[in-house]
């Protein structure tokens, strides 16, 4: 096999580029279009191939399990995966790392761009794979499931190199001695890894979510275990597979990559994550777990995104127009089913002002309810923007929403040609009073959109304030025309510890975090102790032990 | 005042040259006689100022405190402490950090070079607060209190400006959409303090270890409570009061750094870390409270320096007597009471190989205690290594000792001619079987050595790792000639998470780590969490927020 860092370095190149300029940057085209005419039905075949029998991969296993996987458009998946202890998986990934954590930064960043490579020859794959499991659309399925999540891989990647090369490896050290000869010492640094890393899979975005941490920790020497979520598992096992097979053609041990499914009666998480031999654990997922896993697992690092309350804070504006077109596309893309959805849309009751003029609050909420209304209106157009609701606790949200607070917009349910099978229905938008926290101020996960009016936007952003603050926010969006206003939302996003976009009206959506510039989580609110990806994220995956020789 | 930032610049700019080559330098002299003839005498008239009254910070008090600090060389201290709550600390602490939180990196380093610059004016003073708070001997106390802790400290502040500024702090983000005009998006990035820190001081080397935390928070944003060891305050007082001056003086807040005093009976610890407004805990001390750190406080990041057991591993030398000389200083040096100080020297029964020779166990043994006979001979140069002992609970263990093997060199008492009151006593020297692991397997912190007979050197290898992963370890000192042996105990200590240095005969001793080029604990075994200082130290003591304008 070529040396893959050579092969790859000049991509690693423009990712340390980019992790530093953050521009715009991206080796993974996201558009189907670059991939050639056969690379969609070769993706579907593929696909196809994988339902209704075991998924083989030659990892210890004892037989096959049975799992809830669940395609949310109703298609038969009938996958099995394979069956492994807990305890062997982690002396298999034990023995796996010895080889690997000596390997040098370059090795392990060759083997990994390697394996990104492969993946993205499989993005309409995992792009079917993704979608039939989580209920995206997809083109959402096929860029946040392919070519994004590998931009955020390889940022990961980016980073563990530029973590463990930013100090020489060997070095002379000389320190002066006045008139008598300098004290001399050869040193050197050895990276070792931290130990096993655990990633727990996300049922919405796994590979998106997921990769960071895996390739932070693959690129830094250790071994990873992937648990993926119960109900979405497919999109892991082919990655698990893909990596496998590069790991094994770079002459390191496969167990290096190995995947541990659970069923939801017999949940392993636990078990794994607190073996001594784990070293880190990166979760996405609900914040009840997320919080057990902070407050139990002493041993090992934990990265953490867990859920939040978004907010949209309507001030004024020059183009309401251009702001409903947003918020409405930002608002329903799958089904709210996105950590980066704005849930809660806070209005003045006074109303808000566009150019001169004062719009009222009445007129704002028909405007955007209507915008909604118009851009779901047609069921073919609907299901590409929506997808489908991916479980019955999300859709039945609708109507607990419902009851709290005044209907703007029913939910419908919408017929998707493709697939009859699928649970597809518009998001539920209803008017609470902002001052009645209790009416919506929780996260509903899902097609529910709540328009609070306040007193001023001085209440909104206390408001959203203070659910980023008890709740965790991963994103605000805010607009304005206000400069004071801008400089306040600002301060109550540093205070809230939440990122914030201001007057998006075009094609740019406030969910969309840009691998290799926008940092996705800030770790400083309850949504996630976690960044994706800066420096923190990686630094402590590794460890550096000092040689000295005199 | 000047623009500190300014004044400071080519400073910075070399440390972060340094921490970049890891070559050696250093801003602040260590020798004393760089400081000029009036240094000395007017550092001691400023620590004679400080006995027998209160010290008096102007920050939230009510009234003083009697405290349980008492010199180990017995002279009387009598200084009383700021009596203040942790609930007002805490309050002032998060106001403090308010309009610090928001200023740039470069004013914030700036502050903090100039509090070292008037910390390096006050080293006589603070190497005999040093001195008489921890039993150091004199230029130990000086060196270690002094430059070499501003050393760290600046290390810190290097690293936490770099970490602060590797990204823009703005940037207009382009991305291509084929035939339509790109997406433009204006983005910022605000790097907000993470929340109040705790510096939880340690008895021994209260600013050495306490700096790096302390200045690696303040560099990024947030207030620091100091904690100092019930036993060792004055140092800490000290450092407190100059910082807030310069802090005050630069138009801050100075609560921005307070001081927490407490006595034995009455804990103020576990109080102040579980605080909400806590997002860092520094720890230097004994492992037990430093595993309930790690254990407990899930809400703040916790960096943690333990105990361990440092072990030599005598193979072969070139030149015994030089191995005997470099051990004999590095094994007694301040009794020992250094986390560094290797404790257990294992030697193979069947002697060890200098040149064409074997030299007997017995040999061996009877040159290395006759090493430190010699050395600790003379009481006036005996006191100048041992210092004086820091405690009643230090002294006991030499009896402890005595009692679990052969005594090879019994402990005397030493008579301080300055300080007649100092409990002096030279290190007690005790054979044990190396396979005995319940008679010396144990952290011995004081004037206690043991000499393990061991089968081999691979059986010395195998008890030292043993030792570092069950109670951790800083240091490992090996003497070989052999380069098998010289890699295979490389090995053992990256397994063991330890680092090793190499046939040291000179001037060089493993107690001693440089800032800039040594990273002192490696964070990868239970003798702590965490590095002095690396990217990991820093990274997380402050997360970023995202701006992105439309």
């Amino acid at each position: 096999m070529a040396d893959l860092y050579t092969t790859h370095a000049e991509t690693l190149n423009k990712a340390l580029a980019a992790i530093a300029s953050r521009e715009y940057w991206s080796p993974y085209p996201e558009s189907p279009r670059a991939y050639g005419d056969d690379a969609g039905p070769a993706g579907d075949a593929a696909f196809e191939a994988r339902l209704g029998k075991p998924f083989e991969i030659d990892q210890p296993h004892d037989g096959y399990v049975d799992v809830a996987e669940v395609s949310p458009y109703g298609i038969a998946l009938d996958v099995r995966y394979p069956a492994s202890g807990v305890d062997e998986l982690v002396e298999v990934a034990v023995t796996a790392m010895k080889d690997w954590g000596r390997g040098s930064p370059q090795t392990r960043a060759g083997v990994c761009l390697e394996i990104l490579d492969r993946l993205s020859g499989q993005s309409f794959e995992m792009g079917r794979a993704v979608m039939q499991t989580t209920g995206q659309a997809f083109l959402m399925a096929f860029q946040a499931g392919g070519p994004h999540a590998l931009d955020r891989a390889l940022e990961a990647v980016a980073y563990a190199y530029a973590e463990q090369t930013r100090t020489p490896s060997r070095m002379t050290w000389e320190k002066p001695q006045g008139k008598r000869d300098p004290l001399v010492i050869e040193k050197e640094w050895i990276v070792r890894p931290r130990g096993v890393a655990i990633t727990i899979g996300v049922s919405t975005f796994p590979t998106w979510n997921g990769y960071p941490g895996i390739f932070a920790s693959l690129a830094t020497g250790n071994a990873v275990i992937v648990k993926p979520h119960p109900t979405t598992i497919l999109p892991f096992a082919i990655f698990v597979e893909t990596a496998r097979s590069v790991i094994a053609e770079a002459g390191f041990d496969p167990n290096l990559v190995t995947l541990a499914v659970d069923i939801p009666g017999a949940p392993i998480t636990k078990d794994l994550v607190m073996r001594p031999e784990v070293g880190m654990v990166d979760y996405t997922g609900g914040s009840s777990f997320g919080t057990w896993l902070e407050e139990n697992v002493h041993h090992a690092l934990v990265f953490t995104e867990k859920a939040g309350v978004n907010s949209v804070i309507l001030d004024s504006a020059e183009d309401l127009k251009g702001v409903f077109r947003n918020l409405s596309v930002s608002m329903t893309m799958y089904s709210g089913q996105m950590c980066t959805t704005p849930q809660n849309l806070y209005v003045p009751r006074d109303g808000v002002r566009v150019g001169d003029e004062i719009v009222s609050f009445d007129d704002v909420v028909a405007g955007f309810a209507g915008a909604i209304g118009g851009l779901l209106g047609d069921d073919a157009r609907a299901v590409e923007i929506l997808g489908a609701i991916k479980s019955p606790e999300i859709a039945a949200r609708v109507g607990e929403a419902a009851a709290t607070g005044d209907v703007l917009l029913e939910s419908r349910t919408v017929a998707h040609e493709s697939f009859p099978g699928a649970d597809v229905r518009t998001p539920v938008v209803v008017k609470v009073d902002g001052a009645d926290r209790d009416a919506y101020m929780r996260e509903m996960f899902g097609p529910v959109i709540y328009v609070g009016a306040t007193a001023s936007t001085a209440q909104s952003l206390e408001l959203a304030t203070d659910s980023a603050l008890t709740m965790g926010a991963i994103t605000w969006l805010v607009y304005t025309t206000d400069d004071d206003v801008m400089e306040e939302a600002i301060d109550a996003a540093v205070t809230g510890g939440v990122s914030v976009a201001f007057n998006l009206t075009g094609g740019l959506f406030v969910n969309q975090s840009a691998a290799f510039s926008d940092f996705h989580v800030t770790g400083a609110s309850p949504a996630g102790n976690a960044s994706l990806t800066d420096p923190a994220f990686v630094a402590g995956r590794f460890r550096v032990i000092g040689v000295r020789k005199g």
